[in-house]
This record gives structure tokens, sequence and C-alpha cells, in this order.
């Protein structure tokens, strides 16, 4: 055992844990403030719904204002896992305030769409301004852009251990790198601390502890295993149709902001004819982030098709450009079909939402143990092993695809 | 989305639900049986302190039963992760009873051994006989190796995640490969209910839950990382010390059984020292497993160099050829050790015990997510990012090799 390997290991560590601290300053302050903005904005379109009408026109000045600022950041989580991997260029600062804007934009005039995107692109964007200040190489540069992914996901969803690990898994499909765990928890660990130092807080979904599973354990386990299939199919599907409308869109609107205001038009429309319809289609549920159904998916029964009411919702959204992440609708979708699935697997409401709630996700970008560990984090340790198993079935059943189309693939999966 | 890709997974899921169900069955009732001899071997040595004057004869008998029936299994848990990374002929059967034997005689003549290995060997021996019995291609005989590996680890100690993370993680150095995530976590979850079901319990080593750490948080994780340091480079010793007496041995005594022959006659006679110089030292700790010691170190302060003690008797056994694993002996040096941090560090001794515990097994087995998570299972989940970030601190100190030597290695660490 040389002692100039553990001096170097020593700076390494002295480096890297000044590097990751930093990292988790910025990112977990950017996502209190993102926290923050959302909740405002939520609560402001609850109190003025008629601001749905003005859904296109908000889609049309996200696109407008992605096609003068940030053409080379338009692609997003995509950019910053490409970034990883082959490191080049630099991520501009200025995608931290335009995602941040955008995503609080869509938000507040009624898109259904996610969180996380937002804050892993605030985490990589404000990380790898440190290129500069330390002047780092280009393997470092990977490393801090990893920490910042981790440290994004942890601070904005308040589940340290899985956002690291979330940095750490979603670079690849079927593998994961190690080596970067030290600065990706730390960062992780510290961000959560610097968003809740900031006093903002995160939803609480559980009502009571979870139990066990119902009935004999290996009929639980068949149950928890058919819905884990289930979860990745829903997963998969989410993922191809995005992608697919997407492209649709792309293919036939060659000026981008029409896009979204296409889709905000369609979705504007959608909420008008239900209104119109009248009584029982509360569609004002599907926008935005959903946090109050998915608090009831944990509680009652809810109607069978509501996850499908957020798939299309968030297609619709996320499909023509406007911008915040998947991973709270998938979160939505999960939970609702988990809830749906309840009565049918003979299995506890709570349950099979919180299954549903990671196991979509998990599905959906790859990442099964940063979604098992999540589920510990949100719902407490015995649903590990039953997380794990759903989470473990729905990867399987994802598909080669996702909603990342940056991760690298092995050959053989 | 084509229907044959999902009828393929739907296969594929119902193959692995029946391998790994049969894998976690012969598992886990080995690991029930194992456990139970054990606890006999234990009490029986506690019991009738000077059995420990046969340990050379027992010594020597272990070194013959491998030499006559076991030349081709003495690599042991090396063995088993060559066979994964290179498939080339089934794993002998034998090696089940063999190392089942060895280990029982070592423990109860007192050498210091783990336990981890047999259940791990046990695990991989008879999954590998599914083999025979269902004529699996070569890919498809190293997912069940992983989920052998799995099993009996998940069933030895009560662990389910840890085990199944710890199939997928221990393969590699510092990657780790997802895709085996059913069958594993399938074989494990499932194992650790058979070995309950035989009525098999586990030691829990809180007495209470966990606290926070003390002091400001920004101290308390600096106080954390720094255990860390200390829990890498012990483990990076053990694995080094270990290695090198063994190489040692091997260079110097041709006939293997005089070797653990030898390594039991030191052990009986620094006891038997220690006896006649009497009072103070109290060695008889730190033969078995030492669970008493372990459960101690949670609770009150026990002496600074009581990890030391362990350490030297168990690289004596170790390396001289006695058999059982290091993962026990691990546990024991870790927290005794943080035991011995704990006031330096100004912590709560509980939490620096948790934290060795599994920390410098983590380094010497690079495996800091399955350890990870295993802390979470063990000591609660809110021990989870103090674990995370004193395991990858481990683990970056560990150096570049560990225990299992067969581990592969990424050319970047």
């Amino acid at each position: 055992m040389e002692a100039t390997s553990i001096i170097n290991q020593l700076r390494y560590l002295a480096k890297w844990s000044l590097l990751a601290s930093l990292v988790a300053v910025l990112a977990g302050s950017a996502s209190a403030f993102f926290l923050v903005a959302l909740d405002v904005a939520t609560a402001w379109r609850e109190s003025y719904r008629w601001m749905v009408w003005l859904l296109p026109l908000a889609g049309f000045a996200v696109g407008w204002l992605y096609l003068q600022l940030g053409r080379e950041v338009e692609a997003g989580n995509n950019m910053l896992i490409d970034e990883i991997h082959d490191p080049k260029k630099v991520v501009p600062l200025r995608l931290a305030p335009l995602i941040l804007c955008s995503t609080v934009v869509s938000h507040l005039f009624g898109a259904s769409v996610g969180r996380e995107g937002t804050a892993v692109q605030m985490g990589g964007a404000l990380a790898d301004q440190l290129t500069h200040v330390f002047r780092l190489r280009r393997e470092d540069r990977s490393l801090v852009l990893m920490a910042g992914i981790s440290a994004g996901f942890a601070s904005v969803f308040g589940t340290p251990l899985a956002g690291a690990i979330f940095g750490l898994e979603v670079l690849f499909v079927g593998r994961m790198r190690i080596t970067a765990i030290y600065p990706c928890m730390l960062a992780a660990l510290l961000a959560d601390q610097v968003t809740r130092w900031w006093g903002v807080g995160h939803t609480h979904f559980l009502s009571a502890p979870l139990g066990a599973p119902a009935g004999p354990l290996w009929l639980a386990l068949c149950a928890i295993v058919a819905a884990g299939v289930v979860f990745g199919l829903t997963g998969r599907a989410f993922a191809t149709a995005t992608h697919g409308l997407a492209a649709w869109m792309k293919a036939r609107i060659a000026y981008a902001p029409l896009r979204p205001f296409i889709g905000g038009v369609a979705i504007a429309v959608f909420v008008g004819l239900a209104g119109a319809v009248g009584g029982g289609l509360e569609v004002h549920r599907y926008l935005g982030l959903g946090i109050g159904p998915m608090v009831e998916a944990f509680r009652v029964p809810l109607d069978w098709w509501d996850w499908l009411g957020k798939f299309v919702f968030t297609v619709g959204s996320l499909g023509t450009g406007f911008k915040g992440g998947e991973v709270t609708p998938l979160f939505y979708i999960g939970a609702t079909l988990g809830n749906a699935l309840a009565p049918l697997l003979q299995q506890p409401f709570a349950l099979l939402a919180a299954l549903g709630f990671v196991a979509v996700f998990a599905g959906a970008a790859n990442t099964p143990l940063a979604c098992t560990v999540m589920a510990m984090e949100m719902f407490g340790p015995e649903i590990g092993p039953y997380a794990a198993l759903a989470c473990a079935a729905a990867y399987m059943f994802s598909g080669q695809s996702g909603i990342y189309r940056a991760q690298r693939r092995d050959a053989a999966r």
C-alpha cells in the first residue's frame, strides 16, 4: 500500500468534496426556487381556470424562446447525457433560466409536464459552470455533470439516495458506472439538505405506513410481477407515443413555435369540450403536476381510466414541445394505474399505487435501481423488495428504448 | 411495439420466475440448515473452550478434505465469479457439502471465519445443478449462477435487496450489470423467505432506532467521510494481508493440509498464552463469528484495539486455509473500529458501528451499493445517505484489489 497512492486519493477526496459541495449549493438552491415558483404557478392556475385558454400562446412563447436562445440546448436531458459520454463544449449557463421559465410558464397555463427535466438541466448547467472556474479536464467535466444531475434529481424530489443512483444509472441501459459514486452521492445528499434549508418541503403521499401485501406471499408476488409487467408496458407505450408525436410534428410543422401552439390549442379545446359536456369528466386534474390526484391514488379508488387521461394530456404536452420533464406525470400515471389494478389483483390501493409510482418511471427511464431506492425513501424500507421486483419486471418489458434517447446501450440486454 | 417481442419477454419472465424460484428454495434451505449448524457449533465451542486446542487438527482435516475432493473448487467465490464471466464447466454438486462441513468444522474449533462464502458457494453450486436438469445454454448458466449468489447472500444475512444487488455488483469493480436484475431479485427475495419459513432468524444489532448524527450536519458529514476513509483503508489492508499470508504460506509449504494446521497451532498458542498471562486480554471473543462482541459494539464503548484482534485472528485463519468467508469478520472489524472512532469523531456509538459494519466490507469487496442497501435493511432507512457516503469513501480508498480476486476491472477506476 504505497503512501503516494493514498495521498493521491486524499487529494481526489478533497477536490471532489469541494466540487460536489458547490454543485449541491447551486443545484439545491435552484431546485428550491423552482419548487416555490411551481407552487405559485399551480395555485394560480387552480384559482383562475380560464388560464388554460391562453395555453396556445404560452406554447408559442416557449417555442419562440427556445428558437431564439436555446437551439443548442433543445435536447435537454439528452444533451446532458451526450455531453457526459462525449464531452465537447460547456453547457451554456442560460439553459438554467431558459428551462426554468419555460417550465413555469408551461405549468402556469396548464400543460401536463413534470419537473425532473428542469431540475436536472438546471443542476447540469450550473454544475458545468465550474468547468470554467476550476479549468476542469475532460473527465472531471463529465463527473461534475453527473454530480449536477444527481443533485438536481435528489433535491427536486427530496430523495438523496435515489438522486445519486439516478445520476449513475441513467447514462447506460443495462449497466452502471459506480466509479463516480462519491461525487454523485455527496452532491445529492447536500443538495437535498440545501433545498430543505431554504424551507422547501416535499409531498408525503402515504397517510399511514404501508402494510404487507394481502393474501399468501406467493400469490402477492405473482400479482406484483404482473403489475410490474403492465407498468413496464405502459412506460414503453409512453416513451413511444411521446417520441412518435414529436417526430410526427417535426416532420409536418417546420416553424418550431407553432408546434406547442397547436398542442396548446388541442388541450384547450379538449378541456372546453369536456367542460361543455359537463359533469362526469373532470379534466382539470390532468393539467400541471397533478399532485392532488396522486395523493388520492394512495387513499381511495379512482376511475379506472384516470391514468389514460394523464397519459394523453402528457403525450400531447411533451410531444408538441412544452417543457418540464416526464417523471412527475409518469408518477401520476403509475400511481393511478396501480390504483386501478389494485382491486383486480386483490392488493391494497396504497401498495399498488406506490409500486406503480416508481415502476412506470423505472421502465420508461431504464433506471430500476434508482426507482427501487426511491420507493424505500418515499414509502419506507418494507416496500424495498416488492418495489425491486416490480421495477425489475417493468424494466424487462420496457423495450430497448426509453424516454432518454441518448442513453448508451450494451449489445446484449 | 411488436407482439412477438412481448411474447418473448413473457416467456423469458416465466422461465426466470421458475428458475429463480427453484434457486431460492435450494439456496434458502441450504442457508437455513447452515445457520442452524453454525449456531450449534458456536454454542458448543463457547461451552467447551478447550476445543480450540484441537484447531490444528481441524485445520488439517479441512485442508485434507479439499485436497482429496475439492482441488477444482478451492478458489471458492473466485471460481464462481470466473465461471460467470467465462462459463466453462458446471460447478460440482459436492462443493455444497464440502464447503458446508469445512465451515462448520472451522467454526466448531474456533477459527475466525465468516459465513457468506459458504452461503454463496452453496447457492452457486446448487443453482448450477439446474444447468443439467434444464439443459441451460451458456448465457443462462451465468444468470443462474448470479441468482444463486444473490440467493445465498440474501438468505444468510436476511437482507434480500442487498443480496440481489451484491450478485449484480460483485462481478466487476466500478460497474454493474443490471440486465440480470429480475432473476437475482426474485431469487434473493424468495430465498430469504424460504430461510425464514424454516424458522431461522437473524441477529438484530440495534436496540433502538438510530438517531441523527450529532452536531452540525456539515461537521457530521466530515466525520462520516473521514471514518469512511479509515474503513476503506482497513478493508484494503485486510485484503492485502489475507492474500499476502496465503501466498507466503503457499510458497513455503507445499502440502496443503499443513497450512491450516500451522494456522491452527498459531491461533491455539496465542489463545493459550493470552490465557496464561490472564486477566485483561479476552481472546475467545475473536474466535468464530463474534456475534456477541458485534452487538456490544452498537451499545457500549469497547477497547480501541478490539478490531485489531479480530483482524489478526481472521487473517491468520483465512490466510492459512480455514473456510467460511470474509464478510462477518469484516462486519466485526468495521463495527468495533467504528465504535473506537465514535468518541474521536464525537458521534454516537451505534451510528459509527453501523457505518463501519457495512463500509469496511464495501471497501474490501468493492460493493458500495449493496452495502448501502444492506445498511438500510439492517439499520433503517434513515442511515441510507450516511451509509452511502461512508461506503463511497471506503470504496474510493480500498485500492485496485479486494477480497475477491476474480472481479473484473475497468481500465479506469
